[in-house]
């Protein structure tokens, strides 16, 4: 089982997912500025588990901090850093938020470090928590034999946890069904290629890997049963940003027939936002597409663009799998109910 | 300009087209076997380019071949060969037909060499022609303003002349149209980022390179007036087979209402196939996905699959561009019309 995400003695340790398949290297966070690059960098990724480390982040920096009456702006000041650390995915804000909310101004700096150390492990907790319950809501709609497509990483690299999609495709393996993955690589950053297929291979889960290209084909070919891919933010509507290359395969899917699933917890809802068109997305350095490990595929001098996620409309949704169900359309509405009936859960 | 293919001295010279866009390296193809290897290692690719190849390929050979009473058979044997190098460009094995056709069992060697390679040389003069012709047609639909997106290469490259989609984005900008093109990378050998991009910069014509998972994005934001790609085999009722990704472009084009054009010679239709079910797909090595540009991703035992090419059906099209003429719907009586009055032209 891996354990991507540890929190002990006072640092974060993490697999630098940058280095996988190759190599499986643990690194160690020990401050704000450690846990900022490792975000930037990607040593780690995935929605849930930027929540995550947002979190022990935090607690890295109140740790650290020292007793002073201007503690809290100097607190205040790290959580705005780490929020400015990647825009798109919504768990990242909602764990910075649910730290906030745990301090109160007239705390003493070490009441503030105990609560947010505590409040960073609970997110943590929960978050592996939701994970295994969406997983038991999605390995219902997986049938013994099912050829599953994914994209990207949403495994426990990408939450810290047992994983969204992935978790999904575990659990339904773990109770008997016959499963076969198609992995899309997901360039840039080759997190499918990297990431899931070592992931799925650890679980002794059968898996081809395919560049994104090649999705249609398989697809037009009667290859695949269903999608299921985890997400970065979920407006309110339904729309789902997720990495770049997801919406391309929900309009193929759709022109299949074949069910297109997202799998992720409520911390990924962002309810202040209407439709996808408002999600903001990232757009990272040309030179992820340029290059490759160091080796340059193409010169310096060409342009390009490089938005790391993509928003799917609604309409292309089969279904979100959350951990209190499974949500199909009108995915606005019954967005908003379940958000009523989960008003006793910190999302 | 570009001279990517020139038949010289009873010798082929080609741009090995591996080491572009970071090396311009002319290499020599003296006999059958380095044609073959040329045409399988892809130092030289693309449909209508491999009908020069396939050409001038059977002109070495005849070339070499010593004066025997078993010449006729040899040199079917050396047709043969060449015409098991690459199954799913039609070209290639309309040029092997075309040269069949020009020697009669009871010419001399001497004979047969000299028709072999003035066919060969008509062949490749024709191709430069038809791009030429195809062009112009295809230029009349680009408007001043438009952003292009071109999937793999269609360029001179791809053909030995002027190019397909590339020679209509070419010809436009040519006119005095202000014109824009996102160049898909093209997983896995990457054409589009080493080949089109070098192509276009070469002409002055602004690209932004994309990775392929990126096309939906850029669609759905407006930012794609058209697509236009090449083409390597089209069956009677216009479905067309070319690069991997080109259905997953053109469904998504659909889907967004983007006109999606195939541009392609005559000699790239197969009247013998119906509808591109039919189309034989070729499958390459898997370290080519399991590798990215020479560097490995993955570990070798990871299992992938490698089609180099997919069907985009013909209800996705909204015209075919060729040297007679743009193709629309209803592709199969229009391709049957078309080859009707085309008879008198070695198609």
């Amino acid at each position: 089982m891996v354990k991507p995400i540890i929190w002990e003695n006072n640092c974060i340790k993490i697999i630098d997912q940058t280095k996988l398949p190759h190599k499986v290297e643990i690194i160690k966070l020990t401050d704000v500025k450690a846990a900022i690059n490792a975000i930037k960098t990607m040593q780690v990724r995935g929605a849930p588990a930027l929540g995550v480390i947002a979190a022990y982040g935090t607690a890295l920096g109140a740790i650290k901090l020292p007793d002073s009456p201007d503690f809290p702006e100097k607190l205040s000041a790290v959580i705005t850093e780490i929020s400015s650390s990647r825009p798109t995915a919504r768990n990242l804000f909602w764990a910075l938020e649910r730290i906030k909310g745990v301090v109160n101004s007239n705390d003493t700096p070490s009441e503030m470090r105990r609560k947010i150390v505590l409040e960073a492990l609970k997110i943590h907790q929960q978050t592996e928590e939701a994970d295994r319950k969406l997983s038991e809501f999605g390995s219902e709609i997986i049938k013994d034999g099912f050829n599953i497509l994914t994209h990207c990483n949403a495994g426990a690299l990408a939450t810290g946890g047992y994983g969204t999609a992935l978790g999904v495709i575990k659990l339904a393996a773990e109770k008997g069904n016959k499963l076969h993955v198609y992995a899309t690589e997901t360039r840039p950053l080759l997190q499918g290629a990297r990431l899931t297929t070592w992931e799925l291979t650890n679980e002794k889960i059968p898996v081809t890997l395919i560049t994104d290209s090649m999705v249609g084909y398989f697809m037009n070919r009667g290859h695949i049963d269903c999608v299921i891919v985890g997400a970065d933010r979920i407006a309110r509507n339904g729309d789902t940003a997720n990495k770049i290359g997801t919406y391309n395969i929900a309009v193929i899917a759709a022109d299949n027939g074949i069910p297109f699933y997202i799998a992720a917890p409520l911390s990924t809802f962002d309810l202040s936002i209407a439709s996808g068109i408002e999600i903001p997305i990232e757009e990272r350095a040309g030179d992820e597409v340029r290059n490759f490990a160091f080796t340059a595929v193409v010169p310096t001098y060409i342009n390009v663009r490089n938005p790391a996620f993509d928003v799917t409309p609604n309409i292309y949704i089969s279904g979100i799998i959350t951990e209190k169900g499974i949500i199909t359309q009108p995915f606005k509405s019954k967005i908003s109910e379940l958000f009523r009936e989960a008003t006793n859960i910190e999302c």
